[in-house]
């Protein structure tokens, strides 16, 4: 995971318990969260995190893990970027090491879950070429992967996801996309019933 | 208008009315959107919405604007495309009329949110440079603009802000984007206070 030392990454993320109590839900879900190996910042619309990519995803992991032990509906919406021109703020954070704070909980608390992803290669590379591969990468995760409109329907272990989600991030930016962007959505607890 | 009717639009959305009684919401939004212009489709993650674009913004803005009547912190997020290679199906739905079918509700039940956007142009033109300009063309829609990172957050009416997207994310097309995406995070009736 070398490439994680490279560039600052980031993501902007919103966590979503459909229950009349999302204000402690969230709280104490980002309560449980060790997110000191990264710069933090909350407001009305998304939190964004930011630092080496691995902690990038093992934060954003975590706090969709613990809301959703809740066993309420949640729902998890995310932009992962790195290489964004401009975005140069934080980089104390890319020199902590690669031990991952939360990945005990993301293990103990992982569920099954219906997710869609999209990538989006904006710099560098055939950009089309890139996304087909990294859809392909997806499937050796252990991931059931389904085309759909505009992203790709992932569905499976939440753990399983974020890893694929990590590696085939990581491996658009290495196949030549100088700036990179992944959307995720998660659905955990869904009641939604699919024929 | 006239570049509403070269290209099949859609979008992938999602609505999280933070609830107990999320479903009755969520299903009285859908069942007072009129969406007989456009294809739609639900799925555990998101629905999609299909057509001629004004037609994707009319209806997507629905859902969001009745969902937001109940009082209830509403969080919306959307993923608009256009020129997406393969999205062909549901053609039919590109000879309906100018005519918007939600249009008075999207006013009558406009509200003051927090939002967030973000342009990804993906074939053709300078990305950054159509980027920026279309952040500037957002500032003359009455819609308090502000950097963050990774997206640009917005401020106002929500009607107003509907505008400004669908506007923006034609002029990108316009600009020589022949695949362009936007990705939206609306809040609304958000108890976050901010400082």
């Amino acid at each position: 995971m070398s490439e994680d030392n490279a560039a600052l990454a980031g993501c902007s993320f919103s966590i979503h318990p459909m229950s009349d109590n999302f204000v402690e839900l969230i709280t104490k879900a980002i309560d449980k969260t060790d997110t000191s190996k990264t710069w933090i910042q909350t407001d009305k619309v998304s939190t964004i995190v930011r630092g080496r990519m691995a902690h990038v995803f093992d934060v954003s992991q975590s706090v969709l893990a613990h809301t959703a032990q809740s066993g309420k509906h949640v729902a998890f919406h995310a932009t992962y970027s790195v290489g964004c021109p401009g975005d140069t703020e934080g980089h104390s954070f890319m020199a902590e090491s690669d031990e991952l704070m939360n990945i005990s909980a993301n293990k103990r608390l992982s569920l099954d879950v219906a997710a869609k992803f999209a990538l989006y290669p904006m710099d560098g590379g055939d950009y089309m070429d890139t996304i087909y591969e990294q859809i392909e990468n997806m499937k050796s995760f252990g991931v059931e992967v389904t085309p759909t409109h505009y992203e790709t329907r992932l569905d499976g272990n939440s753990h399983d996801i974020f890893k694929g989600l990590h590696s085939v991030f990581q491996k658009t930016k290495e196949a030549g996309s100088n700036h990179t962007v992944m959307t995720v959505s998660i659905s955990a607890n869904s009641p939604t019933q699919e024929s």
